[in-house]
């Protein structure tokens, strides 16, 4: 099969090629008609930036540069994607080379959002209501044979893309069978997949159909590699090979999961932490809307010997935000010293709003908050500040002026929240973090770690936290800072690039 | 301390105690005012009555014949416990030597219901709704004092019943702390602990607060040997020590989990399978009430061709009605044959109707049943029969008629519907059974397994149910039945009385 990719010779072949669902850019409409890009961040956008500038990628347009295969999300990507031909223009991508995938809407949203983000994120956080849900039945595999179609077209456009014997980086919950599709058409390739999420220990994972589930592993083992955000997850994904298909586990020195040998194949595993990206994150931090931010939420909370605890999160069911709430209502309960003299600030931007069970849990949330301020509000102090409406600026002045960051995820692949917090805190920010985070195996040490199932314990940590000396705070804050940008976005992404 | 138990002559120490939180006798208030015992029956009953037969219990009024410790559940028992003294009238309890504890209501209520019944079941069996649920919070704070209390009214009672160096046998997750307490009150007992349900993966206990966590496995590590009905629960059990506690895990010479080391005391790990009691079952199906209700049962299915199958439950959380009623509108759906040819006989017997999510279930339940009779239904096939009024006798008549077994519980200890309806079977009878039920591990060769989430591979096996040859039905049957009373109830009690 390998000899059939023969690359035409305007589009030279990739060293390097990453596969994500959501790809660096996206196009919108404008009112006037014209497709306009906006750029994104994150991790992957740094790490190919990076090699590009370490010229890992060869000279673009012989030996090729790196490529990202990403799919087309809204209907401004689609009509980009047709309008591009093969790649996008390099004009509207930073520089980047990036292939967009437009995949028939009915498949993508039934890929996306019924098996992506209904069924795999569900299982790996640990979220239905078991005696009703999950109810895997005929519209279940209707939806599974479009992730199976969705999956496909990445394997097949990277195929096309990756020059003999790439790295092939593939990422995440979305691509999981795109491994095992991709070594099936190009077995000279090295591939690597990295989950962002946690990873559902066996007892839970089991839930899925039998046929299902051995097509995920088998799916991710076909790589060469499997990463992780913590140790934890890697081992759950070990454990789930030897119950599942009866893989068989290579451990090292220390007794951790290393490798997983399936049907002749190794695969080993990785850890890498990805951290907060501090440069970035000061120099943003510190731009003129976020100061203007600041001043309003200080208007806000009120007095300024008023404590905040601040939580900034996606309304997503994994964040735990009413059990947030409650903690907080405990502390104002068991320790009236605080009543008036802390605002707990709550940021919780809407997320799948399409979904009934995520409506309800943002109305869930705001109700909690609502009766929090009806209980214990007086004419100068509003107990609780909900903002709803999504602003990165809002969210890292409330970083710098937080005294304590409140991060209690019932589960949580990394957490960068938790990261971020100590890296732009002004004058240091005792961190109350859960224990099921992937974050906590970094930070645990310098934070105060709950049980996020444990309102009272979550409450006593508030408490705890506020009361921490200012010397304490700080040095503690530097300390999670330090661990919190061990591994910048840049050199998660090469680290990876050289495990393979 | 021991030698402060100093046993009035009138009472004889016991060389066996069995604790459980029912006990063998219940007493109810007659319209004239005078209190009637009723008997119960179930594994322990058997296995006390056998060691008596025996005379391991020793000659009585000497050297003491074993004696059963349990609480008072409703007011007659109260009205019995505190009219008996310190033992019941052997006269109501068939013989058996029964302290019943009249733990005041609202700490017994706390314990049963708050504790044991919705949050340690629910955690065992996995159904939280986890982005809302559990809370631990103060109330649940104040019902694990209640539980605390309740295990030591237990602890206490048993110190003073048992005779020196007496074989303790505690029961089930109501009586989790019992185990360490004893062991802190009499050092020199030979104590057991045995899980009636499964054993929660350690990512789900984990879930119970820190401490709770810590107690609940310390508690049963009090004990010299806990037993389990299944490995898979003994093995999650010492992960949970593992996991919790830092606990070492032992294993034998096939890799599984034989003991926990903890603090210099080692805890011996075993696995009962409690099976069917078949002379029971035989003599009391065959009886004149059972044919009766055979009778009806058969006129309510109509014309004598038709198949049967059957489902005997409570509406309880775990047993996965609902999709079992989605899996057979399934199968009609897809194999139209099947239309006017088959009867679902589903009994749903209601249990806990006095918490919501319960009621809803049976609602939810009822719903789905009139919803496939209203869609497929004809003037002479009611497509299910569903039944929700507890009858013993009928449901042993199902039994008897069935030709298909439905038992597909999410997550299930043992399920001893799947052991009995093989024993009682008139003509054989195929049972599909969810592969997340402990006696999967016994009878799984010959049941059709299913993965209980998994409603189109659910359909698929009813469909292979109900056309399995009479013959190959007929025989499995008959490996079932074997497999099913390989460890009959007195033989699973003096079991793990000698390992003990």
């Amino acid at each position: 099969m390998v000899a059939e990719h023969v690359h035409p010779a305007s589009v030279a072949a990739a060293p390097v090629v990453v596969a994500s669902n959501r790809g660096p850019v996206s196009y919108r409409r404008r009112e006037d008609g014209s497709l306009v890009a906006g750029r994104g961040g994150g991790g992957l956008v740094s790490g190919l930036s990076s090699i590009r500038r370490e010229g890992d990628g060869g000279s673009e347009g012989e030996g090729g540069a790196a490529v990202w295969v990403c799919a087309a999300l809204g209907e401004g990507d689609r009509e980009a994607a047709r309008a591009a031909g093969r790649r996008l223009s390099t004009d509207d991508t930073g520089g980047h080379h990036v292939r967009m995938l437009d995949i028939p809407p009915d498949t993508f949203a039934a890929a996306y959002n019924g098996i992506a983000n209904s069924v795999l994120w569900f299982v790996h956080h640990m979220l239905y209501q078991t005696p009703l849900e999950p109810v895997f039945d005929q519209h279940f595999r209707a939806q599974w044979a479009a992730y199976e179609e969705y999956d496909t077209a990445f394997a097949d456009a990277i195929a096309e893309e990756a020059a003999q014997g790439a790295a092939v980086l593939v990422q995440d919950y979305h691509l999981a069978l795109v491994p095992g599709l991709l070594r099936a058409r190009r077995p000279d390739l090295r591939i690597g997949h990295f989950s962002h999420t946690p990873w559902a220990p066996p007892d839970y994972f089991r839930m899925l159909p039998d046929d299902v589930a051995g097509q995920l592993l088998r799916g991710v083992l076909g790589g060469d590699r499997a990463g992780f955000l913590t140790l934890r997850w890697a081992e759950a994904f070990a454990a789930c090979c030897a119950d599942v298909l009866g893989a068989e586990v290579v451990r090292d020195g220390e007794g951790r999961a290393a490798e997983v040998r399936f049907e002749g194949r190794t695969t080993r595993l990785g850890v890498h932490g990805l951290g907060a990206d501090a440069d970035f994150l000061r120099e943003r931090a510190h731009r003129a809307d976020v100061e203007e931010r600041m001043a309003a939420l200080r208007a806000q909370i009120g007095g300024p010997d008023r404590k905040t605890i601040v939580r900034v999160d996606r309304t997503e069911l994994s964040k735990n935000i009413v059990r947030g709430l409650y903690a907080y209502r405990r502390l104002l309960e068991e320790h009236p010293q605080w009543r008036g003299r802390v605002v707990h600030v709550a940021f919780a931007y809407p997320s799948r709003q399409d979904l009934a069970v995520y409506r309800d849990y943002t109305a869930e949330v705001e109700r909690v908050a609502r009766e929090i301020n009806a209980e214990f509000g007086t004419e100068g102090w509003e107990p609780v500040a909900l903002h709803v409406k999504d602003d990165f600026a809002r969210s890292l002045a409330a970083y710098r002026l937080a005294d304590v960051a409140l991060v209690n995820p019932i589960r949580d692949g990394m957490n960068l929240v938790a990261k971020e917090v100590p890296v732009v805190s002004d004058h240091g920010c005792v961190l109350v973090l859960s224990r099921e985070a992937g974050a906590a195996a970094e930070l645990g040490d310098e934070a105060i770690t709950v049980n996020p199932y444990d309102v009272e314990a979550t409450a006593r940590a508030l408490h705890l936290a506020l009361l921490m000396d200012p010397g304490e705070r700080a040095e503690r804050t530097k300390r999670l800072a330090a661990a919190a940008t061990a591994l910048p976005p840049a050199r998660w992404f090469t680290d990876q690039l050289r495990a393979l």
